[in-house]
């Protein structure tokens, strides 16, 4: 696949089809993500790869969270409240579901560099994922403590995605970008 | 270029050849950038491009950084030294020296997303430079207070990579990565 078309028809996923990524295919959409940069090499990511008892365990975090957060907006339609809660027990069928985790740092700029560094990784695993026909989607839940803790992540390290990989059975809408010149600043 | 060839073969440069880069390919190059994915896409990064003057206000903040800090290592040999300070002076002669940083956070979890989502966005322009022959290094230098002060970075925003792009005299070596099966860890 043409590294362009790559990166302009990656799209984020949350329904699978009931089609399972063997080891093989995921090893190899896992080894370009090690081919991310990062600072004097340190290759800080980790890849959890969760079974079914630890999905389970997310599961009821994850219910309980979105219980007491956006599901009490009063404006959400039940339908969609039902959706929210149907994603956060089965999460659209995904067959992979991992925490991308970076290792406690050993220096004061590895606090700054390592996410950095683990996010460029998590890119070139979606980006790889295409190659196969596999999409994802990249969730935030890593943001929180409890979630490192069910991921097993040391004291120290975090996670800057929780990732879900398989065959689409149905993907996101393009979203519209704004122009890279809009985004442009030049100083003197 | 096939996607995995531009993820392998990407490698950090820090010297230049006298060519300059054009607003047009450097546009380009940007607008991959801009098709990384973002929580809700907000597309939180902005490019900040540095022009003469703010190149040699930063160069003044470097070589006082690294002569206060790794150029007291003892160890280090003068020509090791003057190399340095020499890149802090010319930055290997890169035609583009950029901030891609990202917006002041609108909400609790943007402090989590924004960095990451912007650094997804950096490894999208590193990898879309290849295309066009282009390559460059992702310094960490926007780590520093001083540096988000030098780009203008608005109160919160904060700086994921102070990019060196341009076409490449030399490149660094490969260097090795650890297999991606001994990053994974599985959890019941």
């Amino acid at each position: 696949m043409e590294l362009l078309e790559a990166i302009h028809n990656r799209r984020s996923t949350k329904k699978f089809s009931d089609k399972t990524l063997s080891d093989d295919v995921l090893e190899d959409i896992l080894e370009a993500g090690t081919w991310a940069p990062s600072h004097g090499n340190k290759q800080p990511w980790e890849f959890i790869i969760f079974g079914e008892q630890t999905r389970k365990k997310l599961s009821e975090w994850y219910l309980d969270f979105i219980e007491t957060g956006q599901l009490k907006n009063p404006d959400m339609s039940e339908e969609k409240k039902e959706s929210k809660r149907n994603f956060a027990r089965t999460y659209g069928n995904a067959p992979v579901l991992m925490a991308v985790s970076y290792l406690p740092p050993d220096r004061e700029i590895d606090n700054y560099d390592y996410p950095l560094a683990t996010a460029a990784c998590i890119q070139n695993i979606l980006l790889a994922a295409s190659e196969q026909g596999v999409s994802g989607v990249w969730l935030s839940l890593g943001a929180h403590q409890a979630v490192r803790e069910i991921a097993g992540v040391p004291e120290g390290g975090k996670i800057a995605g929780i990732i879900l990989l398989g065959y689409p059975e149905s993907t996101s809408e393009t979203k519209g970008r704004i122009p890279a010149k809009e985004k442009i600043r030049r100083l003197p």
